[in-house]
């Protein structure tokens, strides 16, 4: 049974694993410096599809496909899904996964959805609700672009300030027991909003969401920064970097030297086109299932935090000249 | 605990109760019916705001806020909110409660998400996520209207199939021990896809939906439908109810003298211009925290499935032609 601590905090008590995992990525990403870690690398963004959100539910559908064999199970051994994405009514998660006929909870929580499906896959599996659960989550540079900033046909040139919306998937199966690395404790995030309105600047409009729930997480437990062999958010991006090691500073918190982003490490920010950083469910997504498991594996990790942070705009909300709410969900994952 | 039976159902076994909730809704849905049961009507669809989303979060903080003082607590009491809407990103949820400051689960179902919420947030107050859980949901006929069909200036007239959105929303708090109603069951539902692409006819899109996770829910428990009071649908309308009683019989399932739908119920049938019936997450939202708590209060219930359907389309898959994926989740719900 799970055990609540502090103000927002719960730690599984049972041993519940990430018993396998995959992640799938686009030719951009393909190309960056996790190149040999991600499970396959689509050269074609349409995937051989008609439309650009098909493409990304061909990606869903392959993460979860190569996650449940990496678990070494069959679907049939699986009996929810708990998923969503960054588009409209989470279109690619439906239509990614419906030929797989599995009990389904929907979520959205924009890119912070690859914690919040894996804290409350956690916590569901921990409760017996299911033996086996499969997360997801998706992004495709080109769906996100002409749903939240203008459909690529148009040319527009993007800010400096702009991260790069990862083509990728990513998903896992959690079960009792032993696997690639546990999952320790939980803590879902507040929503956040510091009136950021600029779309092209996700990052600044994510960081407060990330220090609110690190701070919640460390107050709720007692642990402190250096606890962690690293403390890893999802896709802050080099601006939303700096922000939330500041933030945190300005409560006596220090985590400068055990944090890294996922929106750092998939794509070479020493490029001109990617010197902010990556962004999309699918960024933290296919980096954590991937490279950091690869890393757990190997010995090099053996207790991280994970952040996930997600921007909680919409078109309307765009258009209508509203705010950014953002939001971050947080996982302590260990060996 | 929970135990899981058969194939997708989960029976709770501590006692999980709605503690407290409330409905509030708009003018229309203030002249039918049930008008004497919702906690407020709102004669102005603006609701005072500037545009009809936030006229739609106010809804949804209305609801939460009433939900919460009829269980006879304080915001400081809930450590979890459990919620989404219809619209691109949850807009309407998001902008609703980011003022509360709690620690939030997004949910994407559609209109399934009444069920959705409200089964999920069970199992988390079973295994102990946090003792009193916010589950709220909302629907707008004006942004539904804009967002899956046509924006109201362009004055497009509606087809006799198309059910009206409600526009309203629903809160409840669920909590560990007694309240006006238990959490028996919960049965998450598997996406079915019938290839019905018609937006203006989700009815028939969600009955397949609905009819698979009863007829799971009837497998799994060994229950048969006349051991319920009520067997009682999210927003299927005159056609889905139509289409769910005979989907049912094929599979020697008779729920015909137990059914009924909330979409018949919170407008006046009788009448032209609500014919097919309601629909939208505010529907069931309002209809089963009011109105049919009343009954259980009244002793006129005593043990009713509720199954919350969803039609998971989005802009983008209706402007491409695609058929309209469904959803439905059960709760069993007794005093």
């Amino acid at each position: 049974m799970a055990r609540r601590v502090g103000n927002q905090t719960i730690l599984l008590e049972k041993d519940i694993a990430i018993k396998g995992c995959a992640g799938v990525v686009g030719k951009k990403e393909g190309e960056g410096p996790l190149s040999k870690y991600f499970d396959m690398i689509f050269e074609d963004e349409y995937l051989g599809q008609e439309t650009f959100e098909a493409a990304e539910s061909l990606l869903v559908k392959n993460a979860v496909t190569l996650g449940v064999k990496d678990a070494g199970l069959g679907m049939a051994d699986i009996q929810l899904v708990v998923i969503g994405d960054l588009l409209d009514q989470s279109m690619a998660s439906t239509y990614g996964i419906k030929d797989f006929g599995l009990p389904h909870i929907g979520l959205f929580g924009a890119c912070s959805t690859c914690g919040l499906s894996l804290g409350l896959g956690s916590l569901l599996v921990e409760s017996s609700v299911a033996d086996n659960i499969v997360v997801a989550t998706s992004s495709h540079f080109c769906t996100a672009e002409r749903q939240f900033r203008f459909p690529l046909e148009y040319g527009s040139k993007r800010t400096p300030n702009s991260q790069r919306t990862v083509t990728g998937a990513g998903a896992a199966v959690l079960s009792q027991g032993s696997g690639k690395v546990k999952i320790k404790a939980v803590t879902f995030g507040k929503i956040k909003d510091y009136d950021v309105t600029d779309a092209n600047n996700m990052g600044a409009a994510m960081a407060p969401a990330a220090a609110d729930t690190i701070k919640a997480y460390l107050d709720d437990t007692g642990a402190k920064p250096d606890d962690f062999d690293l403390i890893l958010t999802g896709d802050l991006g080099k601006i939303g970097k700096k922000l939330l090691i500041e933030l945190l500073q300005k409560e006596n918190i220090d985590i400068s030297s055990v944090h890294d982003d996922c929106g750092l490490m998939i794509f070479d920010v020493n490029s001109k086109d990617f010197a902010a950083g990556g962004s999309g469910c699918g960024c933290s997504a296919s980096v954590l299932y991937t490279y950091i498991m690869d890393k757990f594996e190997k010995g090099e990790l053996k207790r991280i935090l994970f952040i996930a942070t997600g921007a909680l705009l919409s078109p309307t909300s765009s258009n209508q000249g509203l705010s950014i709410p953002s939001i971050a969900h947080l996982v302590e994952l260990c060996i």
